[in-house]
């Protein structure tokens, strides 16, 4: 049976479309209201005659279960009506939590899919972008989570703060960033000074390129990780991410002495998609 | 005799022409180099046949002077040859600090500006603005200081990023502004967490824009005052600055029990610049 799953992100609009035994991944460029967008990338698909189901996940940002709560429940997805007819629509609402105030929309996905990969597993998650999330579950449920701006706030001193030109580059020095996760650690009110000294430091000293984009990147790390120990301090703790920024979160965590599993975010992602789809389709819907 | 001072900022290039027993105040936007937009805004006042000297302050990024010295010496004011044949360019160098890394530029005029308008007053002073700085006064020289990127931050938080729709206007709320200094000050890890919670409690709750504006700059001025400690704790201090921000340092500091003398940033700069080609012209330069 052909259907589509959709991740509606603040930046990407990301599609996998399943059928005739195989998947097709697409992305887009997020846009509001998101339909047009959807309908011009899945037309191509849209041939067979039959309805498609349409999964959709962030894209209602009115909805929201309080945690705790599993990831994403069948149940509550909601048929919006309407709109082209060659598709059924089905949103899945976000998880949210009250004090303080956070908001989960499509990372609940690949939450959905660790857990329906790890029916057992209980402890943390850690999903590292650019509002990273750590998850606590238990017994099938996010029990609690938290949203850090940490890379938000990274991109946005590398690529458009004064700076961005003593950052320019893909170098990396190591050492840098394992001293700047733990100064933040222990003394996190010291980063908006720190960041100054990272300019008066090429000035004065010729810091490289790759010095001071580490400590850029371990002084945003360091913070959250000592904001969010709780979250990680004799935890079972996973990281679901890709690439660089990944290993950059899992070579922190080692400097606490924390070793933690590495999962592939567009796997599990895809995986909550389907898990999603199968209850849905069971639930007779 | 006619002067002119211009003080050579990374966003804008503030000149004062002095001749005539009056002051005539310019603003261009900075550019690099600067010449060009420095002459073609004075070209109108280089009518008067004589060679007009020009103290430039903040456009030599090469010297500095170590601290402890005096925010400005005239001693050390360098003629630039050639250029302009109708004017006598002189560069007033800044200063700087070497662990941490640290650099005073423009600032260095209303420092020197404040010293020779209070020349036995040995204290702290504050310059809240994009990059803050804190500045260390004893017996007319600069002991130490440090900048801070908060007001930098700010910027591109309620400006450039995700946040930035919840944070639109101009309301305030006072008691909001408060509680997060406080929280900032004590747990100041927790700001890169609390930032998103900033855009979950205007989904969840309808936080007003005015609540979301002054709990994102107490948390950056709450950060700052933490770091900023030893230099505010016990120590005779003034602020010097201009509007609104400069009020909200005041009232973080109030809040510390601390009561800073309030003095206006132009005034001072002006007066720097004056105090400078004072000397300059009694060297003999």
């Amino acid at each position: 049976m052909m259907w589509i799953g959709v991740s509606c992100g603040a930046q990407f609009l990301r599609i996998w479309v399943h059928g005739d035994g195989q998947t097709t991944a697409l992305e887009a460029a997020a846009s509001d209201p998101f339909e047009p967008a959807l309908l011009s990338m899945i037309e191509p698909y849209l041939k067979t005659g039959a309805v498609v189901p349409v999964l959709v996940c962030g894209a209602d940002r009115e909805n929201h279960v309080a945690v705790p709560a599993p990831p994403l429940d069948a149940a509550r997805a909601v048929r919006v009506h309407g709109g082209d007819l060659r598709i059924a629509l089905y949103h899945l609402p976000g998880l949210s939590r009250q004090h303080p105030a956070d908001l989960l929309y499509t990372r609940t996905l690949p939450v959905a899919g660790f857990i329906d990969a790890h029916p057992d597993w209980d402890g943390v998650l850690c999903l590292p972008d650019r509002h990273s999330k750590w998850v606590h579950i238990s017994a099938g449920e996010v029990v609690s989570f938290q949203t850090f701006m940490s890379g938000e706030i990274l991109s946005l001193l590398s690529e458009q703060s004064s700076l961005r030109t003593i950052l320019a580059g893909q170098d990396w020095d190591g050492d840098a960033f394992d001293v700047a996760v733990s100064d933040a650690m222990s003394r996190p009110e010291r980063v908006a000074g720190a960041l100054f000294s990272l300019h008066a430091g090429s000035v004065l000293a010729d810091q490289p390129a790759g010095v001071a984009r580490a400590r850029l990147s371990g002084m945003m790390i360091g913070m959250e990780l000592a904001a969010a120990r709780p979250y990680w301090l004799g935890q079972n703790l996973a990281l679901i991410g890709s690439g660089a920024l990944m290993g950059h979160y899992a070579a922190a965590l080692e400097g606490q002495g924390v070793r933690a599993a590495r999962c592939d975010v567009d796997e599990v992602t895809a995986r909550g998609l389907q898990a999603a789809f199968t209850a849905l389709r069971d639930s007779g819907a």
